[in-house]
């Protein structure tokens, strides 16, 4: 397996053709899993909030304490439900189902300094529309994933996740197949999608600014959401 | 980065000189991080339990429902606290601090059918052996990374994560540098170790019975300890 970063991309702006932009950075062939940042693809899908354009409700005011409460109004619009507050930090649903810090709002590497970058609306929906540009563009059949960096209960430190994606299977599921001694693998289910994005993670940096990497010599094709991750509430022991 | 399965090695039996097989099946160079999944650090230390040694407690027999009480018995052994628990499910943090699930306790790719397999007792002080034997074999500076499949709250699947590491330091702290646009990144920690298993997992497949990648062209040298990725309970919001 080869991860390689892809360089040389602008700033991305709203309406920009993202797939394009890939396309032309980056050699691609067919296999490839090209994984692009969360916040390339809000901001080319215009997925950006002005926070003077913002009036927070009086919840967001209750909630805020210290913190700025337009921010807080944008994270509990984007929120089904708030799972831990801690103020500044607030661990939400996100309407997608995923849980994370501040609904996956985020003031880094926003356009303006007082700007927001929200969760594209519907990430697997935003994989499948790069994947289907980019064989547009290049002929090529790859799988995308859209990820996030999302902390994680018990551990310290983010890894990247996937979000969305299109042309793969996020989980890979061994159950009822055998290991080498012939015990029965009861329960593993592998989270691919996320390693994936993790592994991207790796080369693309935080402050380098790489929103993109490709991943090669996997065979991963397949179809499913990244909303397939989500834990269902009733195996859910920590909701 | 390139990703590489480590391929050949034979079943590994308590007392094997794990790193020599290692170095003699992989083409190793100074800066690679070789991950070793647990299971095969735990058979080569004998970190093995024949379920018929064991004497389930009192405790152990009432926790144990429909399942066989001396591997609950041996889960209690390895806990130093009970997390959840949904039978056939106990999520525990072990005598490490880790948080996972059944404390790590395996029963899958166990040497006999009737046996489990335990953590390393010192997952750290592992890797660090490892590390130091193949550089006396080699010649070659590396980092060792002992990894494990852990499950996550709120998300299906596992992701594989380092419990031990030596050579490199697990986490990335970019706390105080700037982006692109000049915010600070106030909180930005990236589990490094966390994702360089997860893309070795990637090359490993759990049937397979490949227990070892290596990670190459990656820059992260340096000093720390996989239980630095445990969250300190002060800041840990899912106790």
């Amino acid at each position: 397996m080869k991860v390689e970063p892809v360089e040389g991309l602008p700033e991305i702006a709203p309406g920009d053709d993202l797939a394009r932009l890939i396309a032309e950075a980056a050699n691609l062939v067919d296999g490839d899993v090209v994984v692009v940042s969360q916040k390339v693809v809000s901001k080319a899908e215009g997925r950006v909030v002005r926070l003077d354009d913002v009036e927070p409700s009086d919840r967001a005011r209750a909630l805020a304490g210290g913190e700025d409460p337009r921010r807080i109004e944008v994270i509990l619009r984007e929120s089904a439900r708030i799972v831990r507050l801690r103020p500044p930090l607030v661990i939400a649903q996100t309407t997608h189902g995923y849980v994370c810090a501040s609904a996956g709002v985020d003031a880094s590497n926003a356009p303006e300094p007082d700007s927001v970058v929200l969760l594209p609306l519907d990430p697997d929906a935003s994989a499948a529309r790069l994947r289907e540009r980019i064989a547009e563009l290049t002929g090529r059949t790859v799988a995308v994933i859209v990820s996030d960096s999302f902390g994680r209960a018990w551990r310290q430190g983010t890894t990247d996740v996937a979000i969305g994606c299109a042309g793969l299977s996020p989980l890979l599921d061994l159950e009822g197949e055998r290991d080498r001694v012939g015990y029965e693998l009861h329960a593993t289910v592998i989270a691919v999608a996320d390693q994936i994005a993790g592994a991207a993670q790796l080369v693309m940096g935080k402050l380098d600014g790489i929103p993109v990497a490709v991943v090669r010599g996997l065979d991963v094709a397949g179809e499913g959401s990244a909303r397939d991750i989500v834990m269902p509430p009733e195996r859910d022991l920590f909701r």
